[in-house]
């Protein structure tokens, strides 16, 4: 195993569950739809959005939900804090607070640059819609240059990140195993249902191949 | 529609989507597994982390994945900012700038209070396991004062709480309606898997009906 790349980013609580080699990093955040971006509001206040994110190569990229305003006020340097979190199971123990939860979570701490160059922002606008539709852009209108203008995308580099991974059945104490209840794992994942076409849809435009066969490649999304 | 109970929590990007009544947020908030918790550190830098939480009438209680210094000492009133977001569907538009999701997503600001008293605790963590399994703290073992003591449980308000919700399917201009190319939404929600006994179950300890028949109230999980 590697070694965490900043104090902030060790595992402290549950250490057995961390993992900071960038398999794993990226494994997390190429399969999570969503991501969730904090920051320090200029009075100092936490805040958090969900946002749509990609990782290329080193770097990831966050298209947020909030105005362009707020984001691009992030891109002049600002610290950030991304956390990615993906559920795979219901742990159930046999006492309340062995309770848990199979997971696998991505941190990532640094600063936010807002990108501003052109063949940048394309790429990172095509990445992400390919990171949550794959096989989409080959088929789609892509931005105007006014579209395209009034996107922020906020690039944030993998340096400092870690993940955090639990895996398995709860871990029930001897004194607790001879306990007259169930104990185990109740799998969740995500998956995809039958798609519903847009009402302004002409008849003759079948559901693409990606759309009928969407799965991630992990277990984030199942059809 | 109800207004926004502060500036912080007035949806300012896509105001449509808002929702500041406590039926809509506590909705989201019962359905959610999970919640992502930011605060700021003592050294100014912005952090987050995954963690159960659940809504008690007014009171969000969040119970970390943090080690319980660190969850101790947001609970002497620091600022934190709570997320929780459910993804209902990928929202394919005609053109990259226009894909959105379909969401259902609740912000809770205010200020942490440690959760001291005995009885508060005993309510928090019972209904801490209620909220990921129904039917649970029925059969389980409760904590020992010792368990009690090491689980660090905090209490949030929701005054100062809004929800954002999207629905729907995408929203392309005319000019887009006439791209030969398949447009709508494609639904996703998490669902339950076949239960995993623990290695160490007895072989007569069955399956109990809150397991097998595993959904949440609303589209968060589904058997």
């Amino acid at each position: 195993m590697t070694d965490a790349p900043s104090p902030r980013t060790q595992v402290r609580r549950h250490p057995e569950r961390a993992a900071y080699d960038r398999g794993a990093i990226d494994a997390i955040l190429d399969d999570a739809l969503i991501c969730h971006l904090a920051w320090v509001t200029p009075d100092g206040f936490p805040r958090i959005v969900p946002t749509i994110h990609v990782r290329v190569g080193d770097t990831l990229y966050v298209h947020g939900s909030e105005a362009s305003r707020t984001l691009r006020a992030l891109g002049s340097g600002a610290q950030v804090c991304v956390e990615a979190t993906l559920i795979d199971g219901l742990v159930l123990a046999r006492s309340t607070p062995l309770h848990s939860m199979n997971y696998r979570s991505v941190v990532v701490y640094g600063s936010a640059r807002d990108v501003a160059d052109p063949g940048e922002r394309d790429l990172a606008q095509r990445a992400l819609v390919e990171h949550v539709i794959p096989g989409r852009t080959a088929e789609v209108r892509m931005p105007t240059d006014k579209e395209l203008k009034e996107t922020a995308i906020l690039a944030i580099g993998l340096d400092e990140s870690s993940a955090k991974i639990r895996t398995g059945p709860p871990k029930d104490p001897d004194e607790d195993l001879a306990l007259d209840v169930w104990a185990g794992v109740l799998p969740v994942r995500m998956t995809a249902g039958e798609p519903e076409p847009s009402p302004d849809l002409g008849p003759d435009i079948g559901v693409p191949a990606y759309v009928t066969g969407y799965r991630r490649s992990g277990r984030g999304v199942t059809a």
